[in-house]
């Protein structure tokens, strides 16, 4: 167990610091920039990586949102659940931390929004709660039929990280103007606490959302999709 | 057959939502937003995930050209047409209500274009009728040869959801700015009665051009490439 | 042999009509527009996509740098090289043909460069013929390598055609301020009668270059690395 | 053992002649440049393209600091590592020197900083030497993870390199602004001697942090992580 939660530590760290370090250090640059796609394909290549590297220990969920969508998807007992939790939240922190740190190494530094979700007032591109609740649930619900589809047994072996990575990669690229792009508690708690902004306040909806968009893919999949 | 036309539902959902959303809500941000390659890769990778999750379900059409070229290629039993064509055009529109919905959550919201595909004055670079049509019939023939391709017995197993979806990042690549990029009639269905333009007069081009490509790529396949 | 050469004819038309079509009609446009880095993503992708579909068939080469180098490494008879060449340039100047109609089908249209190669007065950047010379050589012999190595009896099976493709996205990310990137003298021959510019007196270099780089890239690989 | 030191020498070259030449020669062309999102995956791809062409002759590490990890995680001898260190910092070297006669080959060519790595005031965005140095151990830290777990037997044959790459290709979109992205003592050495600035005088930096996280990635997964 102790490999496990290991496992998802170290990745739900690499997914934080890639994907939020990507957004707070790269994204805005002038002219060289990466953008908003930039920041989309590292969080995608944080799994990528991470799933490919320690997938075979612990599963690489590296989001609680996601290690919920396998319990009940049948691939994880629930007694896992909470541990999973655990880890992954300790080591999104650890993540905000780190980044925290080399961010501030620059003259002039300002946290600023910090890579945080949020919506209304702090959504990037101004929409409300319900579109912004709408779209976490919409979106990590697909995450998980991607996930449970794409390693089950009926999908090529192997493929499965990549899938999955490059949905992650996908989803940001639709839905960063929106919340900032959650669909893993994990990764919004790991920054919230180090913005200048309102954004703890707005965690709830980052746990919620995705927690229920997880659930819901993993009813799509295994009442209408999964084979017999 | 319920299944396979769930997948085919879901799967075209994700590749509107995912593909048009992210056209919609993150091409335009200014100096941060995706642009058009964001875009391209975002449909392409609806492609990539789905097809990974559920291709083993349905085969992964999400797209009524690529159904009649799986027919066409000896792939489909031509009975599922209708069905395949039915759940992927009604996957199309639940995608377009829901990412209408998302997109009024900001204030001042119009639909503008909203991702649909045109031609002359609705082209966003004001290609020709001719133009268009030539453009989606030759990727449409070009990703069919692809399909059938890498999923015949002489392509390495595994692959074929990778090199299909990428396909699609490379057809938007190069024609988004001549029809905004259709190939796929539920695409285009999907989203057209939401748009403030005439997009709904020029649909019937984003069928009978996809269907023909499809058609024509079939028979290079059949008759020109495929060994015996 | 009439498939290998349609397989050889139809890759590389997806390989110019993709490439060239991105460049032509998606590069430039303003704000949007893909740039230089979703031209080389699109020309990686024809080649990633297409030897999928027909490499099992023809090899997947479309370029007469890469039969000579597989002629060269031992994976061609030699007497297959001449019928590649004229398959892929014909394929090459249709697709240059199609892709000058619908380029055309845009009020005021002037071809200008046409995504020719070049170097001097017609290098993108305004280099050299011998920093032109040199880096297609150079580029040209790498890819080579990689095709030679990735296809080569060590190298994990299946994986060939996602290393060649995206071996020709990075050719391209270096390359195309200096040469627009050629290493493939069929593309350079399929839109270079196209230009409103002296592009076609130039082609000579589009020849002699990417086929030294082959013999040089199939000479490492034989003499240096290849296990006995 | 020579062509094992040939794979590194010419994997090396490719990875500092692509990578630093997409920064040097494409990624501030104005408009249409490819920016960091462009020279990061420019980086990744020359590991992806060249970890499947020779990576079954010499390991594919192309890079000092990987070296290291794979001896310290048991996968080398440790006799091969000083002879490894010694291909890869030449062909660092030679492409550094190629580089350098390409990107002449324009009027009015001066170096500048020449895709050097650095820190305070050599950083591109101006983070200090902390910030630099710790960005670089984790970094590196997390690619030996990925390495010495994606390339273990419990990780999917073949996936290796991809996951390995796209691991660079990551790294790059996070710590480019930082310092300019080493990770790779070859990589920073390659190019150190042909900028004006004083790079040389920082290059220390890019031995010492990358070995270290080398070092402490190679202990995370010999002692947390590896299966027993």
């Amino acid at each position: 167990m102790s490999k496990r939660l290991a496992a998802e530590f170290f990745g739900t760290f690499w997914l934080v610091f890639g994907g939020c370090g990507a957004a707070v250090l790269a994204a805005g640059v002038p002219n060289l920039g990466i953008g908003f796609a930039g920041v989309a394909l590292a969080f995608g290549l944080t799994v990528v990586t991470m799933a490919y590297a320690v997938g075979g220990i612990s599963g690489g969920h590296f989001n609680p949102a996601v290690s919920l969508g396998c319990a009940l998807g049948g691939r994880m007992p629930w007694s896992d659940l909470l541990p999973y939790w655990v880890a992954q939240v300790i080591g999104g922190l650890v993540a905000g931390s780190v980044l925290y740190v080399i961010a501030s190494g620059v003259s002039g530094f300002t946290p600023g929004a910090f890579a945080t979700n949020g919506y209304a007032e702090l959504s990037p591109g101004g929409y409300s709660l319900l579109a912004g609740a709408l779209i976490e649930v919409v979106l990590t619900a697909g995450f998980i039929v991607v996930i449970l589809g794409s390693t089950s047994t009926m999908a090529p072996a192997g493929f499965g990280p990549l899938a999955i990575g490059l949905a992650l990669t996908l989803i940001h690229l639709v839905s960063i103007p929106v919340t900032n792009t959650s669909v893993n508690p994990a990764r919004s708690t790991g920054v919230a606490f180090f913005a200048e902004t309102a954004a703890v306040g707005q965690l709830w909806l980052f746990w919620v959302a995705p927690l229920a968009g997880a659930a819901i893919g993993a009813l799509i999949w295994r009442g209408l999709l999964e084979p017999e």
